[in-house]
Formats: structure tokens, C-alpha cells, sequence
């Protein structure tokens, strides 16, 4: 067989394993390629053989697999990588960079005969070229090959992998994935997902640490916050204390600010115990930034400066100022506060056409103050079957109208007159095998349920093949002028729509004392694709107002903060800063199902690690050690 | 009184405020000068009026009070800060970066009037130049003032602070410092080393990058280490199953390189329960790097590169390679695993000198295998009166000797040969006002005695004023080829020295199953002035060996950590690596007292954080949403 029939054959297996497009994301994400590429002064000075070895440097091997390229012709190299295939006199040897073909004499052989695959090999050799009819464009290195001088076995694999690391393959079998998820990792995508991690948030630190922001570790050892339910506990020393794994450095960030230390950030660990959720873990990482003398667009600016400094140059590109929009504008338009505007398919209130519509009860409800009626028309919507209706949970009250041949209109009523839907139809510019989806209710309601039903339509089109979201497309946006407090979910009182740090809008101060729910706040949502990837504000610099907040309207006890109101009094900087999610940011951009795929060892849904089997059972002898016990059980009757 | 007069009085002030040694580090240490000093091509594109703020950006401020120089003059500019002093029409106002004069015109006197010092004030005005007279030559702005236009109070100091910012003071008020830690933060010396941190961590993130490290986040919630007796617990969902917070991430980083990693690095949290140690944080942060196909040679020149790359320019110069010194060697040289080799007063091995020497009793001892007699002579320790002799651990049975005029010696003993004394001060090198000490014992503890002894009376020597320990000198010292197994603490069967995954050194490999306490290990550990820094090792990367280290060697449990022997088992490269302790190298380069000094917010030596009162009691009805209870405390009886 000729090597380029084994090349052909193995062309698939080239394209997949996680050789060419991590290789790529080397070449074009590296930090500082002028320092890879030439030696630092200190290292030339200790006489390294190959001066430009870089990631080569401190390790056994010359070259990394993936980059050999027909300059290398003629030079004697040393690689180390795994088998990733073998067939008569040939290897293909993997590492994190790509893979390149070996050629072994008849000597060794005997070596490759028993060689299992994702066994660890070092081998030197000449790189030779490969001739004319053996070149595999398709291979980053397909233009040479390696002509082997030794071969040593450093490692076994004893056992077949339990997971294929083909990136396609095994996708149903996520359990055993998270389970040998250190084999996992030497799959191109995660491989992919980690070194752009890696990078990302190298720049970002480059951005900020040049605009003078000093990266503070804060503790996770720390009191729990009043209300903070979803706190981690952590049992200390002294009997009946803990401590509290904190949802984020708030305060800390804050006191840092009363402390003079201007600007602050941190890629910052936080936790949160909340049992299972698809797109949640306990352990999670913020981008944490806060700074002094700032206002709000001052802050956005920063970001959006930061996000372009650390964007990959191989996605779709970004342009500044990211686009804002207020959260009503938001609420009335798209009916949630993180729209996805890469498609349009905004919301409509037809509240005049719908007070003649025929139907009672509609007209009867638009007699209500607040109520509104909103109109969602889904492109090709009419395709849809009852059972896909059904499961954009479209309630049987809403009214539904698929245009048919001809603007035809057919409802699930036949109350509704036929001018509004004329007129509607005609507003709303309606074409043929449209589906319209008309809402009615008090308040943010009708804009909520047609939201959900945006979101969930325009998946569901996607999935019937109708190209609607576009490709490698990142739409950033801006929420503002969020409400500062909402009614409280227990029914009685106030509580703060983000936290209760946050400052009032200036010109709605003046609502403090007498209407508090009518005050905006200084909070900013940052949304990329309808995911809510940041927040922050501008806080309270004040210790009265903080206190007033604290005590007054939400009627917390404000002992249990009593530090940072202290840390307000003596002289604290006006400031402002934000959190961005990072792991949620990054699913967004790698195309990620998961932020579990951008996490080198996550939890399950469950927050079990399916690789350790954490959390595990304790001893009680142990837990004495830590002053406490398990609780007996309750018994349902309790 | 003129400007010069005032200038004169605030003199004092100017040097010690947190305003040169800060403003110098930020000059000397900043990232990325080209960035800070050239505005990138974003942002020139949206029209910045300054285009070389850089601190100064996505804020209200134009400069930062510590920049302004005489090539400002005429400039008009916008300042926020503290106010540091005030007196007639002059304001002292303070930033991170500095401090700045400020003369009000007679109309804005009345705002000065009432507002007390700390308070924070924005300020509008132009830069004049100081008349020659006035110039202040103490303080990096004192060529020039700003003559106000405006001031606005942004926020009022309501009461005088309760701790005293001047870097010398209340020093022994350790307790007020820690519960106000965020007004001491305003202090020079908690500003300059956590911005060195910042700066030295960043440094260190640039090296490793450049050598195609990769920024792996591992999980803090993981399962408990078999033996992990100092590991904080967390209670999970599931009741009676815990989550435990890992020493470090030994595991995930080795499973890393089992993922085709190649390359890691992670600036760690890590946690300790060990209640009150001096030099102990129940929180840490570990420098962590592993990588494969690696050398303990690699590693280490790998590490004092990177130390190299990012050390402060304003300390004395290190250079490479760091010197390197058998276990033995720094058993018997110095009494210690991790030598201070910034003074000598090393130990001697004078067995052959004490086999005579008229003691019975030391006579008798020598004669028995393994024993050993060591001396150590302290310059001008005759000087040392009883008291501080008996502090420095001195047992009556060693031997004495006090080297008088012309060589006269005094020893505690008069048994004692003179003529063995004569060989010994002339081989020793006595002279006059040293005093010797001689040591008796087995293997190596009459070593580890003496070597207690001499850093004792090291510190002694330096506390009586005798220049012993030069300043600013920084000693970097590797330790290797320590024994891989001691003898159990308890008595039976053997432990690791350091940790299980350590690999024997290749030549002592055949010692494995015969003769398991004379193998080296493959560890090495760094010493800087004689605090241990940082350790690491080539691992164990064959599943066999890892196997029967764990149950043969240890006798451990090997099912607890069945997920890493079967990840070696899938074709485990070879690896290794270190991990630093950031704080006590930072607090060794800072010539802190303490860890707790180059930590934003420290725990105090009983754990406990002082400002927010962690660890905090909570409820029972709050404890049983963790299925835990107290336990009960156990009385004395039991």
C-alpha cells in the first residue's frame, strides 16, 4: 500500500482527531508570538540549543507534532505524543499542537506490534519530505514525515478508552464522558474550549492590569450575607460557627474601594448552592471589576474595550459602543430583559386594534388599567403542528392566526373579527404561512408570555431547518434603567431588584422617601445572543442612604452589615463596577450546549463529580472533628 | 505663613502619606508603559480629549494627584481624592498614586472649613507652577499646585478614623487594624505590596503564557483526600454527604496532563484547616504548574526563569542558575531543610575531634553508629548573657565554649581536654568573643538542633545590632534528593515524605520493593532566606508503581483514588511540576512580618476575620437546610 493510499484512508481520521483546528487556534490566539518566536535575552544567555524553541523549551522534546512544515526538512527532531494510529511501517503521533506521520525502520517494529493506541511514545528522527503523490493537504504537516532513529515506549495505554474521543461521536453517553473526563479533555473540543479560555482571559487581564486595575484575591471564607439562603457552609473551628462560601466578592470589592485602592479586579470564584440546574454549577468564575470616580457609561465603555481587546480574531468581529436599551424597552419589544436581537421577530402592542376585536372577554379585560395586548407573528409559523404549538406552552386563551394562500387568516376563534384582523395583518405586515399569536394580561405579563414564546418559536424553527439565527454572529446589548426595588416575592414589603448596594438613578432620588418603586437604578445588564452573561451599577456611597435602604425599605437587619455602612462613613469614593460571567460568555462564544464545556472538571447537573464521586460520605468520628453531625431525617409527618 | 513655611511642616507628612514609595512603584512596575503612555487605535477612534489617560480612563478624573509635574503647567485639569491635610486656603489631596497641593481662592474657603480629613473631594483647576522658594523637593509633585476652580465634597468622613494611617504607627494595635482593614488598606504599606502582587502575578501569567502554558480553573468542591485531616468539609444536597476544599489541586493538575493539557498553570485557592498557626491562612494561594515530558532540571530552570522574568527591578538583582544542595548536605551543613545561606555560621561534623575528649559520657555516644557530634560557633556569642542563652534552646548537656582574649576558652565543662579544644578553635576558626557550641546525638538530630540554634542566634545577633543578615539581599536555594518514605509519625509501617504521587529517583528505583527508605525521591523544594517557598516533584506517571506505592508501600486504601491510578493506566505522559507559595514569597520580598500583610483581607491568627465576625453562628432551622446539626460538646469524662 503506498503512502498515499494510507494517507487517504486516514484523511477522515485527520480531521477529526485534535490536530488541525486546535493547531489553528495556536497559531492565531497565541499571547505574545514575538516572545515564542524569538528568545528571551535570559534564555540565549544559558545556551539552549534551538532558540526559538518556546512552548518546546523546558521540556524533552524539539518540536511540538503540529508544526512541522517543509523548512523543518533535513533537521534531526525529537517529539513526544500519543499513538493515535498505526498501520504497517507508519504511526501518526498525536500531541496537544497536532500530528505528524512516522515512519519506522524494519528494526522497529517489533516495537509497533504491540503498541496500543493513546500509548505515550518519544521518537527521534530526520524530517524528510514527503514525495509528490504523497502529500495530504488536508494534514497541517501532510508534506513531511518523520524517518525515525529510535522509538522509546514512556507509557502503555493498558486498556481501550471508554470514550471515543471523536468529536461527534458519544454525545448521548455524557455520563461516561464526565466520568473519564480527564480523556475527555484530549478531545479537540475541549482541548478548543480551554486554551481559548486561557487566552481570553490572559487579555483581559493585559486590558485591565494597563489601565491600572490590580487584581486583588479576595477570601471565600467569609460571613454569610443576611438573606444569602444559597450560601455554601463551611464548618470552622469553633463549634456552632461557620463560615460562608460567598455567591461573589460584593463587598469585599466595595471595602476596596473605601480602601483607596482606585481600581480592582479579579477573575473571581464564586459559589452558589443551589441544587441542580441545567446551565448552573456550585463553582463558578466572575470576571470581577469595580473602580472609583466612574459613572455608568464609563463603566460600559470599559467593558465593551475589554471585550474587543480579548475578542478572537477568528470570530466575527465586534464593533463599539455595544447598543442599550432600557429594561422596558426590552420588556415591551422582546418580553425579557436579555433579548436576543440576532433575529428580529419583536414583540407588537395592538392594544387599539384590540378593543373592537369581537372577542368579550378581550374587550372587556383592555377596560382594565395596565392591560395591554401584544401580537408575536412567527415567519412560517403555520407549519407548525398542534404538538409543536403545544410545547411553545401557547395557552388555549391566546388567539392564533395562521395566514394562509393569499392572506387568508385562519384563528382558533371564529369571534374575531375579521377588519382587525385585516387591520392587524396588514400593521404588522404579515406574508403567507405566518403564524400570529396574540396575548392578552396586566402589566408585563402578555410581554412575558410572548417572550417565552419568541425564544421558544424561533429555536423550534431553527431545528425544522429554517435558517433564521444567524451563523457566528454576537449580538452585545445593553440593558439600563432597571427598576431599583420590586414588591418582594413574599408578598409583604420591598426587596432589591438586583442587590441592596445598588445606587438610585439621580433624578429618581427624590422617590426615596415616598415611592420607592418607582425609582430606576443604576444597574446595566450586559447580553450577548439572549444570554445574560453581566451585571453591575453604580453603588451607594453613602452610609445614611445605605442605611435608609437597608433598614427603612427593605427592613433588613442592618447589624449584619454593619461593616460596610462603617466602611461608607469614613470617606468612601463614589464607584461603580460589574461581574461578568465568564464561563457563560464563553459557552456563548465557543457554541457551547453547556458552561459545562467550558470547564475543565464540572459537576454534573446534580453537582456530583461522576469522576471522583464527590460529595462523598463522612465518617461521624470524622465529622466530630468539625463540630457537627448529620441531621436525623424528617419523617413526612414532621 | 508662606507656602514655603507650609511646605516645610507637611514635609513629615508627604514622606510617610502613601504617596512616593507607592507613586515610584507604579512608575517602576507598571505592566505595559507603551499602552499606558500610547492610546490604542480603539480608543483614540472615540475620541478621548486625553489620548494617554490610561489610569486615568473610564473615569471623572482627568489626572491622578500624583502625576502632576512642572510640564502640566497651564493645563487644566480634574482631580479626585482624599483630603490628606488642610490648613488656611492649602488642601493636601491624595490618590493612590500620590499626593498634590491644592490653593482655594477665599470663596471656596467655606467648604474647607467643616470638612474633615479623609473626606473625598473632586476638584476643577489649573496647574501652576511653585514660586522657587516653594518648591517642596520631598514630594514628587512639589514643583507645582493647583489653583482651584471648583471643589465639590463627593463624600464626608464622618468620624476621625480609629486607626492611624502612618506606615509606623500602631503597630501594636494589630487587632483595630484588622477589624478596619479596609481604612488600613489607605496605608503605604498594604498599597505598595498589593500592587506588587498584582504586578509580580501578572509577570509570572506573562512568562508562562509565552511558553504555552494553558490557565486551567479546577474545582474547589471536590472529594476528600484519604488522610486529608486538614481539609475544610462542606455539606452537599445530599445529607450526609460532604464536599471537602482541596490542600491543592495535585490531582486535577496530574489528570490534566493525562488530558493532553502539555502545559498548566493556575494562580490557586487553596485551603487548610488548621486552626491557629503564626504563618498559616486557612486560605492560600499557590502558584501551580505542571507539565509533561519534563525533568526535574527543566522544572527548575523553568521556575527561575520565571521568577527572573518577574522580579521587581527596585529589589536587588537575582541571577541564574539558583544554586542547588542535596537534603543531606542542608541537613548537615545547616541543621535544616531550608537553609538561610545569606549568612554562613555553618555546622561542622567534628566526630573525630570528640572521640577523645575527655567527656565520659559524649565518648561513650560516639561509639555508637549514627552518632554524631556537631559544632557551631556564633561570632560574638560570648556576648549572649544566661537568659538569652537559655532562649536560644541551649541544653545543659551540650558543651559551652566562650573564646576570651588571646584565644581563652571558658566551656561549661571542666572535663573538657584542652588540647581537643585547641584542635577544634583552630580547625573551627574561632575568634575571640565567638561562642562555640557542641552538639551530641544520633543521625540527624543533633544536626537539626544545632541548625535551631543557629537561626536563633542569628535573629539574637541581629536584635543586639550586630550586622549579621545583609539587607535586600535575596537567597534562592534548591533543596533536592530528599528521601522518598519516612518512618510513620505513628510508629508503624512508612509515609511519604511529601506526598504519594512523587516519583523515586531512576537510580534508587530498584530499592522500590527491598529497601523502600534509602530511595531519593524526585522532589525538590525552593528556599528563599530560609523560608520554604515552594516544592515539587516528578510524578509517578505508571499506574503500576502508583498501585503499589498505595497499598504495599503505604498501605493505603487504593480505592479512594481508583479514578487517578486508572487515569495513568490510558497512557499518562511523564510529568511534573511545582507549586509556589505566593504569600510567603511576596511577604519575603516585601520584608513583611507576616503572610497576612501581602493579603487584601487576612484572617486573624485564630482564623477568624475581624471586620465581618466570621465564622458566624447559625440557626438550627438554617443548619437543618444542610442536613447537619451541632454536634454535642463532649464532656470531660467521655
Amino acid at each position: 500500500m503506498s503512502t498515499r493510499c494510507f494517507c487517504r484512508s486516514l484523511q477522515k481520521l485527520f480531521l477529526r482527531g485534535p490536530a488541525t483546528r486546535v493547531a489553528r487556534l495556536c497559531n492565531s490566539l497565541v499571547i505574545s508570538d514575538e516572545k515564542r518566536q524569538c528568545t528571551p535575552v535570559f534564555l540565549q544567555s544559558r545556551n539552549f540549543t534551538n532558540e526559538s524553541k518556546g512552548v518546546n523549551n523546558f521540556s524533552q522534546r524539539s518540536h511540538s507534532c503540529g508544526e512541522f512544515r517543509p523548512s523543518h526538512i533535513g533537521e534531526e527532531v525529537k517529539i513526544c505524543g500519543w499513538v493515535q494510529y498505526k498501520r504497517l511501517m507508519f504511526l501518526i503521533v498525536r500531541d496537544w499542537s497536532g500530528t505528524v506521520q512516522v515512519l519506522l525502520p524494519e528494526s522497529m517494529l517489533g516495537v509497533l506490534k504491540d503498541l496500543p493506541f493513546e500509548s505515550v511514545v518519544e521518537i527521534t528522527g530526520i524530517v524528510h519530505a514527503r514525495k509528490d503523490g504523497e502529500i495530504n493537504q488536508e494534514m497541517e504537516t501532510g508534506e513531511i514525515e518523520i524517518q525515525a532513529k529510535s522509538i522509546k515506549v514512556l507509557n502503555f495505554c493498558q486498556e481501550k478508552l471508554p470514550i471515543n474521543l471523536n468529536v461527534n461521536a458519544d454525545e448521548t453517553n455524557e455520563m461516561q464522558r464526565m466520568k473519564y473526563r480527564y480523556l475527555d479533555l484530549r478531545s479537540e473540543q475541549l482541548q478548543f474550549n480551554l486554551r481559548l479560555r486561557s487566552v481570553m482571559v490572559m487579555k483581559m487581564r493585559e486590558f485591565l492590569h494597563s489601565y491600572g486595575f490590580v487584581d486583588v484575591d479576595t477570601p471565600t471564607l467569609f460571613r454569610r450575607t443576611p438573606g444569602g439562603a444559597r450560601e455554601f457552609l463551611v464548618p470552622s473551628n469553633y463549634p456552632g460557627r461557620f463560615y460562608s462560601l460567598p455567591q461573589s466578592p460584593q463587598q469585599f470589592k466595595q471595602l476596596l474601594m473605601v480602601g483607596g485602592m482606585d481600581r480592582y479586579f479579579q477573575i473571581a470564584k464564586c459559589y452558589r448552592d443551589e441544587g441542580s440546574k441545567p446551565d448552573r454549577q456550585p463553582e463558578f468564575t466572575q470576571v470581577d471589576i469595580e473602580l472609583s470616580f466612574t459613572t455608568q457609561e464609563d463603566v460600559r465603555n470599559l467593558i465593551e474595550n475589554m471585550i474587543l481587546q480579548s475578542w478572537p480574531s477568528f470570530k466575527e468581529q465586534i464593533t463599539l459602543p455595544f447598543p442599550s436599551m432600557t429594561y422596558h424597552e426590552a420588556m415591551v419589544q422582546y418580553g425579557c430583559d436579555k433579548p436576543d436581537t440576532r433575529y428580529n421577530m419583536k414583540l407588537h402592542t395592538v392594544d387599539d386594534l384590540m378593543l373592537d376585536c369581537g372577542i368579550q372577554k378581550i374587550e372587556d379585560n383592555m377596560k382594565r388599567a395596565g392591560a395591554h395586548c401584544v401580537a408575536l407573528v412567527v415567519p412560517q409559523g403555520s407549519m407548525f403542528s398542534r404538538k409543536e404549538i403545544e410545547n411553545l406552552h401557547i395557552d388555549q386563551k391566546f388567539i392564533l392566526v395562521k395566514i394562509g394562500k393569499s392572506g387568508e387568516f385562519k384563528a382558533n376563534t371564529n369571534k374575531f373579527k375579521s377588519n382587525t384582523m385585516q387591520r392587524l395583518s396588514s400593521e404588522l405586515k404579515v406574508q403567507e404561512g405566518d403564524l400570529m399569536i396574540i396575548v392578552c394580561g396586566e402589566g408585563y405579563v402578555p410581554y412575558e408570555v410572548s417572550g417565552k414564546i419568541r425564544t421558544k418559536a424561533a429555536s423550534l424553527l431553527e431545528a425544522k431547518g429554517v435558517k433564521f439565527i444567524p451563523d457566528n454572529q454576537f449580538n452585545f446589548l445593553w440593558i439600563v434603567d432597571f427598576p431599583l426595588f420590586l414588591p418582594a416575592e413574599s408578598g409583604e414589603g420591598l426587596e432589591s431588584a438586583h442587590h441592596p448596594f445598588t445606587a438610585p438613578h439621580p433624578e429618581d432620588e427624590k422617590y426615596l422617601k415616598t415611592d420607592p418603586l418607582e425609582i430606576r437604578s443604576q444597574h446595566y445588564d450586559l447580553v450577548l445572543n439572549g444570554a445574560e452573561i453581566g451585571g453591575g451599577s453604580i453603588r451607594i456611597h453613602d452610609a445614611d442612604t445605605q442605611r435608609y435602604v437597608f433598614e427603612n425599605i427593605l427592613q433588613e437587619d442592618a447589624g449584619q452589615l454593619q461593616h460596610l455602612i462603617d466602611a461608607l462613613s469614613y470617606g468612601c469614593p463614589p464607584h461603580g463596577g460589574i461581574a461578568l460571567g465568564l464561563e457563560r460568555m464563553l459557552a456563548v462564544i465557543c457554541g457551547a450546549n453547556s458552561i459545562r464545556d467550558v470547564i475543565a472538571f464540572p459537576k454534573t447537573v446534580e453537582g456530583r463529580d461522576s469522576m471522583s464521586g464527590a460529595p462523598t460520605e463522612i465518617s461521624e468520628d470524622e465529622l466530630a472533628k468539625y463540630h457537627i453531625q448529620v441531621a436525623p431525617r424528617k419523617t413526612t409527618e414532621e
